[in-house]
């Protein structure tokens, strides 16, 4: 059995323009994100924004069961016909998981059909994370909470559908909560929304953000599910 | 207190291009549905395609509470801008009850995220519609099932997002069901799906239909909630 | 019309051993509760745990659209009979709204089929509310976030089963959050969970408080929908 | 890796009295389930009513990650103590999938707070039953809908809570619609119920329905998940 096929798709500006990013993510989030993907024998390539196509032409999404966005500060750069795909990838099920300020991308807000907005501040907050769903797939091999010493601080409200599952629910320094970990299903694609992640704290580094991470790759990943045929059906009973 | 501001959105093409149509709605769909609402307090409006602005202009839908959505042969045909604002008021907190082929408007495509497939057929099948949650709203006063003698099919797999809640389940005599009246949030909006309505049936002048149609505009309108404010906030607590 | 008529069971005995609670709540913690909605227009009576059949006989019961459970330190000496007898009068329509420690009722418990646990200590700390569902009738009046400058925590994993809505979250100065608002439907009749309320703190006098109180009575109350017949069933289609 | 554990608790008292349900199962309702699952890699036993404590002793229950349950006509005649501990194994992760009329089990009643209550008659109706949760791990490998040739009915209103995911639907050709695949979470136990298979009919030799259970049970498996801590517990803050 070969293992899922992941790509990792990374906005890849940050950690090209600012020293405090690249101290953190030396080889861009994508190799952080990789690691321990590929640890769990996951199949892991990469796609960034300046690539043709964003690295992201048909072949490639053809090839892919689970794609992970993390994006900031160009989400408009994004060409609405690589959006399309990835859409329609996703409706065919490729799976989806949109980390932190992924938020804001338009392959996200076209899936919610919201604004995907929030409160956000940079303040250095400590951030606990609280599993809600202990029988979820994706809470598998996580304690009860854990914690990240300093991150960016989202609140409510979040502006997204009533998810399908809340995972996990984020508690902050500062006086926030936050639907940190949440599940969609959009045509035959699954998607997970995690809110950690900001560019500066090694985020992806942690153990217990690693875990999840791989959790969600393994729930996300299509299944062999009915393939629904649609249009113009007969009827499915004799006529007397 | 004055009513719920209903506004019926109506295509209106059917009902002058084809006798059959205009012989079952002789004033239109719209007229149709703007009874059962009116009797019931409502101040009911209607505007059609080929009005200006398909007669959706920022005026009448900020004077909106509830917009009801018809149409069915021509939904290319509704502007980009329009969709645009009326997705921004569903999401600033308008309802929106889409009917029947309304499946398939841009407006219901956006908000849902998915491509709002289905199975149909049109071949004169007895629709029987059963409640399944019995204290929703939108189930007051109706019976715990309603039979109409004759519509158009449709059937599952209907490829929508996971509903809030699922008010309605029917079942079609060529063998189908289908997920017929259905809810979802988007922003501070409420959606309800509501499955019957071919044009060439007097489904809107069923008396369980016509219910429905009222009990949906009442549970749609917008409630006085809180407003969020999004974007950067400072922290909620003290700094030490 | 005549108003919802709200039957607010209260243990009270915490206000007759304890002068602190006393303090806060002088004519018991049933009497605050009543207050505001009386204000709201409700028909308002309590009942008691040392009242015979702890005042929630057949007549009252039936009598009852919708029952506030405050229980806390006497859960078990609430006679299984009462139990039946409130439990089956939710599966025909009654709302109940729980309130804080009720979580452990015998009611509730039943009403879940999970054991309602979860996390506590009582360190006078800060509870503060964000709305989660802003289109919710219970949400209805309400800022976005709302403050409780002391009370008992709560702190997940709450073990009830996934609740059909979550319309609160709360945040604690001590490091937890809690979904502290849940709806549950149970039969034809709606359940609220609402977390705060601890005896030696005011609470129930709180103004954002006493509106959710008020409006979870009136999302609770029954609707007019249909009642199901339930047992051997004849076919419904003619047999050929 | 050694398989999932499943015990298979049937009441096996039709299969000793009725000749014509002993021509369809004649090894017993609980060995026609068992052959799909241990041909799938499960380690299947079985366990039966009229064994001491029903077959389902401490040992038994400990050694099980997923119980598949089938009764009918004796649901009294199950011990409070073994339905007690049942209960408490699937509060503490074991799985559930309770089959056709177990919907009447105290096991299922007690776990959902409602009265399991719906329509039903034997006329031999064809059941066609739809995938309407095509990514769903239970759908896995299953057609758009399958059919059942002749099968007990089910008719709605099913009166369960409102199910945390609905995979199946059924129609009936005698006029009805059901939610027959259904999904529930109580505390770390994941719950399905299945509604096909009533004594009379061959329904648990049919591939597709085999297939679903198979799913089921790996779906319903334990995960390892947090376990959560209950009880007083201290600030996870530091005070200043």
């Amino acid at each position: 059995m070969t293992g899922i096929r992941v790509t990792i798709w990374n906005e890849f500006r940050h950690e090209q323009r600012d020293e405090a990013v690249r101290a953190v993510y030396p080889d861009g989030i994508h190799a952080a994100l990789a690691k321990p993907l590929s640890e769990a024998g996951m199949q892991v390539r990469s796609a960034t924004l300046d690539e043709p196509d964003h690295g992201l032409n048909e072949a490639v999404l053809n090839d892919t069961d689970v794609l992970v966005w993390w994006g900031h500060v160009a989400h408009d750069e994004v060409q609405d016909a690589v959006v399309d795909r990835v859409i329609r990838r996703v409706h065919e099920g490729m799976g989806l998981v949109v980390l932190h300020s992924g938020h804001f991308s338009k392959v996200f807000q076209r899936l919610m059909g919201t604004s995907c907005n929030l409160r956000w501040r940079e303040e250095d907050e400590k951030e606990r994370l609280f599993v809600v769903d202990p029988s979820h797939p994706i809470a598998e091999g996580l304690p009860p909470y854990f914690e990240l010493p300093n991150e960016e601080t989202y609140g409510e409200h979040f502006d997204i559908p009533v998810p399908d599952e809340i995972v996990l629910l984020s508690w902050f320094s500062g006086g926030d909560v936050f639907r940190s970990g949440v599940t969609f299903r959009r045509g035959r694609g699954k998607i997970f929304y995690f809110r950690p992640g900001h560019e500066t704290y090694p985020t992806y580094h942690d153990a217990n953000v690693q875990r999840v991470l791989v959790n969600a790759c393994r729930w996300a990943a299509p299944t062999n599910g009915p393939v629904p045929v649609y249009g113009h059906a007969p009827s499915l009973e004799a006529r007397g």
